[in-house]
């Protein structure tokens, strides 16, 4: 008989590696993300990469969200099905299956879509006309992160005016993600730069808007910028994500927001005194923003990941007394990626577990 | 209605991000490698880290394997669950949970563990008498890898005279892993690293020998030294694993398999001609031994991995006809994990699809 994790148990005693999350610090991190945007004009549109679960989203959506971004059609299928009603894919979305799944879609919920091509407008709109439905879109303009996106200025009008002629298509605004500005570390230059990158946004919505077609929505924004939305930008949404969790990454420049999200972990072996091995490697932690920091002991440093293994050094090892079976706990250096390999939460309060959630749009790349 | 695949479409038409597999040369692959020890005492015992695919170990066992690694109690599950039966757990299992599951598992088929501390070995025939089961033990030594195992020498000797004292574990020989070999590029410095590696090993095994305790099995090796087990260490069986798909890494040391695996990806964006967008990013690929690189095109080199896009550089845009919808391939860099962020593995032969298989044991880190 395995021993299956119970409701009440210590929440250190379930099985390993697992990804435990505290309820109380989840929930404080998500109201006050809500509160920061109480007396402003900007609507909180959560961005779902960050946690990948219906449950956490509705949590969202109750403190005030107006509905959550996706990257993908897949995994906005899966968010949609657990009943959020109002979702924006904040990314390209192109071939012919995909805007088959995408269409669909729109038959059943509001649904917004980024855009940056001509040629994929035109096949956007074709499908919603055979299938009667509509869609909303955003054009993705290029504020300096260089990856998808059209310039500001006149190519952006061109691209908005495409989508305005189009018999299906509602023209909403527009998206724009300054993701090369969310991890600057000095506050000042990441608020000055955060200016200056939104500023050719800014004149080509006044462009557009005189030219007759409306600019609603503008929607972008990470939780290394939430508090220069308002102030310092034209967005109209944020996409926040990281804020519910927190990692090493952005703990590092946002002390506002509490790590509630922990990697559990089970000691294998301590071959030597100073070395520590255990069972979370790159299958239960990901590694391209640095290696997760073993939290409880000051002292270790982490040597490497392999696929299954944390190899650790450990400086005073007289000090340490853990040996195989024995549980120490991760802080991810990316809580994104770090979800998508796992396929549920541990919810715990006071030490105990209290709820299990799957991590129902893990894996969903489509 | 979604478009889902089916048996005998092209192959490059199916939903993307996905995994491709090439039947006919996974099927060399499997048969090159088997052959190898064909005329050897080496045994075939490959480490299904690789695949995660009861399909393609039935494939290795049909070729010759005498049976197959895990790394983890929680792949070993699928895998008798498959009906394989004769498995190598070639890490330790510490811990209540694991070790209750573990000797569960005992009951059921062979299985044999690796072990490197005494408390450990103690706690494992414990729980074999409590369900009168017996295990295999292969004591892990350290030969230079500097993760888990014993010294070579009297502390090894230690460790076996505890195992052999134990009512329900039968000692079996060693597990002794040259991780930090494999990818040395020189053949020859490979080889005399590979060989001065084992040297204390084969003192140890005497040594062992001589005290009274038969050593049947010495367990190790990879792809990368597939060639010298033979040969150049005392080596009894290889936990190759990686020969069956292969990858940007191993393909630059061993050149007698191919590559039968690659992600297949859309592009979503070209937004300038220099710069190609597309939808396989760190969900899909992996990057901890650096980044993938695009097939079918020459001149593209990758900038980055986001989490959902691969955003590449042309140097002849010029040359380079991909527009949003059209399909790439890219080859992993690192085959193992990235196997592990996927679902399924789509064979192909001659270009059409002839089989979905799942990775039954992706995730599985437990």
């Amino acid at each position: 008989m395995i021993a299956l994790p119970e409701i009440g148990m210590t929440i250190t005693d379930i099985d390993t590696p697992a990804l435990l999350v505290d309820l109380d610090l989840l929930r404080g991190n998500i109201r006050m993300m809500a509160e920061a945007y109480v007396d402003t004009e900007v609507r909180l549109r959560p961005h779902m990469k960050t946690h990948k679960c219906p449950q956490i989203a509705h949590l969202q959506l109750e403190a005030g969200a107006v509905g959550i971004t996706c990257a993908k059609v897949s995994e906005a299928e899966v968010f949609a099905l657990a009943g959020v009603a109002d979702i924006l894919i904040a990314n390209q979305v192109t071939g012919a299956i995909k805007i088959d799944r995408l269409t669909d879609l729109a038959g059943g919920i509001r649904l917004a879509v980024a855009v940056d091509d001509r040629e994929n407008v035109r096949a956007l709109d074709k499908a919603c006309r055979e299938k009667d439905v509509r869609l909303d879109v955003l054009v993705e303009v290029n504020i300096g992160m260089n990856r998808c996106g059209v310039d500001p200025g006149e190519d952006t009008l061109r691209l908005v005016r495409e989508v305005a002629s189009c018999s299906h298509l509602d023209f909403k605004g527009f998206q724009a993600y300054e993701g090369h500005l969310v991890m600057i570390q000095d506050p000042a230059e990441r608020q000055a730069k955060v200016e200056a990158a939104f500023a050719p946004l800014q004149e080509t919505i006044s462009l557009v808007e005189e030219a007759g077609f409306p600019v609603q929505t503008v929607s972008g924004g990470g939780t290394g910028t939430f508090d220069l939305a308002a102030s310092s930008t034209p967005l109209t949404e944020v996409q926040v994500g990281s804020y519910v969790f927190m990692d090493q990454t952005y703990s590092s420049i946002r002390l506002e927001f509490a790590q509630s999200l922990t990697v559990l972990s089970t000691v294998v072996s301590r071959p030597v005194p100073g070395r520590l091995v255990t069972d979370a490697g790159l299958k239960a932690m990901t590694s391209e923003f640095g290696w997760p920091s073993l939290l409880d002991i000051d002292s270790a440093s982490m040597d490497y990941l392999s696929e299954e293994h944390a190899v650790l050094t450990l400086e005073n090892p007289e000090d340490v007394h853990l040996t195989g079976g024995d549980r120490v706990r991760f802080m991810p250096s990316h809580v994104c990626t770090t979800v998508n390999l796992h396929d549920r939460f541990y919810l715990h309060q006071n030490g105990r577990l209290v709820d299990i959630w799957d991590i129902a749009a893990r894996g969903c790349t489509q």
